[in-house]
């Protein structure tokens, strides 16, 4: 593994591998402090997001990295750099470890055939946010002991949701039994035309008390605010009505259902305070665990093994150390 | 002591405290360096100060603790995070201690009552800045002994400046004379009124030579241009013409008097170079001391006695962990 | 050496003995790992650059400083602070070494005069950029193995570029025969008038082909669109079509020429990518040593010899220490 570009990329064998690094750290039976020293891990955000950003931050400098945050906003991309000199100038400068989160989905991918460094997505538009699937799986895993035959209902805007696809994905990998809901306009339509989406096996519905029938675990999607200009639901009013979790609604589920939720909240919206706050809710566990998940994540692609040595400063590719491109009269 | 929110709030002998490990640190008696490693220590700015918050970031890591800057501006504050949303977030991802300044009076008492993490007050709208209140005490106590019986005159606008607040309790705590002195519109009117300002025994007046009388120490507050704007000054000019602080208006004062302010200055306006700059200044000496004062918070919240051991990564408050809130069938 | 502020004002030997710093830590003869623990870096910026404080950041992390970014855009400056009372405040909490870009000429100097911390100018207005000059040299005797009497050509916007002036003043003190090249509203008109730049004995010219004859190393520097709009150059692509680098026209310089840019590139204005990214490119190692060139400036300021040893928080220059400034019945 030299990338966490998706869950979709990876074995069921090594998302386990995984979440097993990570329950070992959290249990202290690993020691990884120091496992990173003298590597450098950079922030890349496009979008901003303070909460990810800080818990790969934590991450990396609990295993004694140096982490700089690359400040996109005042840059040379600022100034008309292309995306990939930026990246060249980064691995130029020594960097080991990108950690980026960008709107356009696939930028993570792109990036990582271009550089060097490891790559770690944290959120490219509408596809991938792996760490969260993986956190949500460790999550789940933890309180349940194992995945395969739960039932989850993954609630909101599933569509547009990255969390969604990287639960989906890493959901069905490990032998859960998936229901998508929400509006319908915020639903997947064609199963066929919904390209890469595990939809096989997957329940598709837009009421709300189907999906949580006997669920054991309910993860509650973000609603962008924007949907509602678009058009794509009514009000804010009319979703919570039909599609908020709150405590009654739980009712529905197993006594011991676990309530998710990837942050942050629109309190009252999809989410009410008596489900956020309540008995049923592991919100901030998944915190919690978030910076594990990324710290075995980082484990595994630079210190596991020591197949992926620190590099140093080293040339980056291309340019004039290969001179074997030059035409033979001017090598 | 789990918390530093205001001056107000310690005993005389506490703040003592405090004061006698800034100094042993300054001398080079208590070595804390390495005394906060594996600690991780939060600054959480909803108003910019680049000043005080670099005080506190340099404090913290000369005793090896993580220094990690929220950026409230792209944080999910902005997407509608509740405050406490972020608190709990924080908190969840194993910070063990939150700096926090805000704009709303009483922020950090809220925050700290929401949170296992230690909050140390960096500033909350018009209520208290203990952290200068101290180094100010500390600024002064190397210089004149002892604080019990000074004569202090705080000038300028007291009714808005929580410097001013910290600065009267600390003072007062300590045995000094305190005058306040300013344009009526900025001093605090009804003694009975002003809850909990300790203004017993304090002197207010708008004359500057009566203030300046004898003084030890004078203490020069930032004036808010803003307080123009609002009418409450006629203009800077007049401002500076009565309460302004320059070298002749220092010939009433002690001859060994301290000239102090909390930075930054607007020179030429609540302060003149002759004063900012001349010899009874101890302005730059505040700075060098706020850096071990709030060394000393630090070791007094986190390292010191090891009653307030590294919690590691722990569960935040609250959540699926408190399960006996449960309904007993769904324990 | 105390500080780095121009190549105007280093001798050769002190520029070779940086350089041979820099080749000694590149090739792993010289650790300097924990050669600046407990020293403390602030890089000051008033014009955004994350490419050149990144650079610096790492190299100094490299040599285990705490680096601090003191946010121009959050702090006093905002609030009217003068600069002086800024870097007065940041010498008083014990700051060792200050690296500056501000967008006036001669900022580093004023800035140098008036503290007692070590000032790095990474940029100054259209006065020098010496760490990129001594980057470039570094480069050129890395492949070249020695500058005397290499033929150098500067391709651009000379009379704004602070880069050329630092090339300038670098190359033509280590004995290359340079060549100025641009359009000549962007060249040095008046020999006699341009004050400190070194001319003698370089050629200008608005003929790019003239320029390129027989060069060992051509050097492209970023065009700034604002020239566009004051009317020094008639279009893009004009200029491009005039003074754009690309292969075809690299025919004329030796085989082995080098071709050189200090980033940020507007690719397809002032270099094409075929020569950006082709055989001759040394763009990427340009990025790469700058890392190391900034850890031997580091060194030599502050680690080499000793000489100049950690200051820990020590009182600012002026203030009330100094009380022999005091009328005599005042100390």
């Amino acid at each position: 593994m030299r990338h966490l570009l998706g869950l979709q990329d990876l074995s069921p064998q090594e998302i386990e591998g995984i979440l097993r690094t990570a329950a070992a750290i959290k249990a202290g039976d690993l020691n990884v402090s120091g496992s990173l020293r003298g590597r450098i891990v950079v922030t890349l955000f496009f979008e901003p997001s303070t909460r990810t950003r800080t818990s790969f931050e934590l991450a990396a400098r609990r295993m004694d990295a140096q982490v700089v945050h690359f400040d996109v906003g005042t840059s040379s991309v600022v100034k008309g750099e292309s995306l990939l000199d930026t990246i060249y100038t980064l691995e130029a400068m020594g960097v080991d470890l990108l950690v980026v989160r960008h709107q356009a989905s696939g930028a993570a991918h792109f990036i990582s055939r271009h550089t060097g460094c490891a790559v770690v997505n944290a959120g490219d538009g509408m596809h991938e946010h792996p760490t969260q699937g993986l956190l949500d799986l460790f999550t789940i895993q933890e309180h349940k002991g194992c995945i395969e035959g739960l039932r989850v209902a993954i609630v909101g805007d599933i569509l547009h949701s990255r969390v969604a696809r990287s639960d989906l994905f890493g959901l069905t990998k490990l032998g859960a039994e998936v229901t998508l809901c929400g509006p319908s306009t915020l639903l997947p339509r064609d199963r066929s035309g919904e390209g890469s989406l595990p939809l096989h096996g997957v329940r598709i519905t837009d009421s709300l008390d189907e999906a949580l029938e006997g669920a054991d675990v309910v993860i509650a999607l973000r609603l962008q605010r924007e949907r509602q200009q678009s058009g794509l639901i009514p009000s804010l009013a009319e979703y919570t009505r039909f599609w908020g979790i709150d405590a009654s609604r739980l009712s529905r589920c197993k006594p011991d259902v676990l309530v998710m939720h990837p942050g942050p909240m629109n309190l009252g919206v999809e989410i009410l305070p008596s489900a956020a706050y309540g008995p049923w809710s592991v919100i901030r566990e998944q915190v919690t665990n978030g910076v594990y998940v990324r710290m075995a994540v980082l484990y595994h692609l630079l210190a596991k093994g020591g197949e992926n040595q620190p590099q140093g400063i080293t040339e980056a590719h291309g340019g004039a150390t290969d001179r074997s491109l030059l035409p033979v009269g001017r090598r």
